[in-house]
């Protein structure tokens, strides 16, 4: 990019001109950085071992082991039981940013993976019919458990004081306006950990990634907040992660309720200072 | 869904508890549907006609042949010169909803289709190297044309007042706050046509199909608005559309910033009433 600058840790400096009625500044902003990202995996045998693509996303460089362990273990690829021999980076250095975009997870010999359920990902529900029902059975196949044995409450003001603090907390987003954030808290209000990307996805994978590595899944005792809608892909991915109570500051849609419902989940929507929907699992709302 | 009731076209009503301090209220509420979509492609030889799987994405209901048709064109696979034989509707009906959630795009006996190109797709950049530039690159070997000598002009008024056009235009957020919206308007400030979807590159898609189905692609002399932030997809779906300008509420990515630049696209972000950024080709903006 013609107007690149040495990077800081996820966001790029551009010329942007700044229109405001009939005047027009020109400036330096922040934008937040997006680059691809392959994750591979990899799988030591009697042969060798080769390398395999799984996925590739497009990502805000940060945190891309995390994102790429959160991104197997919410698919069910790998469990919290799964021994991995090693996390590396592979590829040739990005020329814009100079990090290498591969992220190779390396299992032990003899654990095993099922390629099978990587190319079900890809196709993901059109193995099973196509329609919101299949959905939700395909990511029981996929090992999801319910959660409705999972006790845990949260108080009102803890839930409603969420936003706040996940601001607060915010790295890049004040100044590029353009990272979703996710974060994990406890029934205190305590923030567990916070992670940030251009895909909310990706946010919320980083957020599963981390708690992996440090032993805390299935995390029954915690809650995720996200800073935008509640979609079913969100709600899936809580759900592998045995994070019983979903808070998004958007809406929710159809499918996510009705994973929640399902599965027993607790699903809070249009959580703004003071105020919230539950769309599911009012019970775990003290 | 246990709270299902009757739909409208792209949203539910559920229950809901509304919790604002220590006040909780029942209530019947809106929510935007989600549902997988399965796009099929078909071309009828001499072996009879084989329908091929060639993404599934989760979509609201609604305008589902133009998603499917946005998503071939915008990936290269469809151009407007393609010759559809029919275009129809496959599956059992969805148990929620009673549509039925496969699309089936049928092609005259003999038209090309580059079944590689959709096994590319599918590992979208992880052929070419993992970085901003090669994905920047994968979409010119897609078949995009660059927009260096589009003439076009936008008038500052007509884009500020856009966002205001489109929220009187939309027909579900209002309902259910869970939807994106995208829509492609002229240099007379015009909303030619709006789509909705709780995906905005489903948005983007069904506009391009659309688009695609009047005869009206490559729309040199367009531009389109999303409701969302700016990021590599959504600008790489303008550019296959030959839309030269894309302006976005939100934010936009660097990958988004420099793909403007590379392919001479006008690139606007943050676009609020009054005042917007531009991020490259401002000399579409008169």
């Amino acid at each position: 990019m013609a107007a690149a600058e040495p990077m800081t840790a996820n966001s790029l400096a551009v010329d942007v001109r700044k229109v405001e009625g009939d005047v027009t500044v020109a400036r330096r902003d922040d934008v937040a950085i997006e680059e691809p990202l392959e994750i591979q995996l990899c799988s030591a045998s009697a042969e060798g071992a080769a390398a395999r693509s799984v996925a590739v996303t497009m990502r805000t460089p940060g945190e891309d082991e995390e994102l790429a362990l959160g991104f197997l273990y919410s698919e069910g690829i790998i469990t919290a039981g799964t021994r991995i021999a090693g996390v590396s980076r592979a590829g040739e250095p990005d020329p814009a940013t100079g990090e290498r975009n591969v992220v190779r997870i390396e299992l032990h010999a003899g654990e095993p993976i099922d390629f099978a359920r990587l190319e079900r990902h890809f196709y993901t529900t059109s193995s099973c019919g196509v329609c919101g029902k299949a959905s939700l059975d395909a990511i029981r196949v996929a090992g999801a458990r319910p959660l409705h044995d999972v006790t845990v409450t949260f108080a009102r003001d803890v839930i409603t004081a969420m936003p706040g603090r996940l601001r607060a907390r915010q790295r890049v987003f004040s100044k590029t306006g353009g990272l979703h954030a996710a974060a994990a808290f406890g029934p205190d209000g305590e923030i567990a950990l916070v992670r940030e990307d251009i895909g909310r996805h990706n946010a919320v994978d980083k957020v599963i990634g981390a708690l992996l590595l440090e032993g805390k899944l299935p995390a029954h005792g915690l809650g995720l907040l996200v800073s935008g809608r509640a979609s079913f892909e969100l709600m899936q991915k809580a759900l592998m992660a045995g994070i019983p109570l979903l808070a998004a500051v958007g809406a929710p849609s159809s499918l996510a309720v009705q994973l929640a419902q399902e599965f027993g989940m607790t699903l809070i929507g249009f959580l703004r200072a003071g105020h919230f929907n539950i769309y599911a699992g009012g019970e775990r709302v003290a």
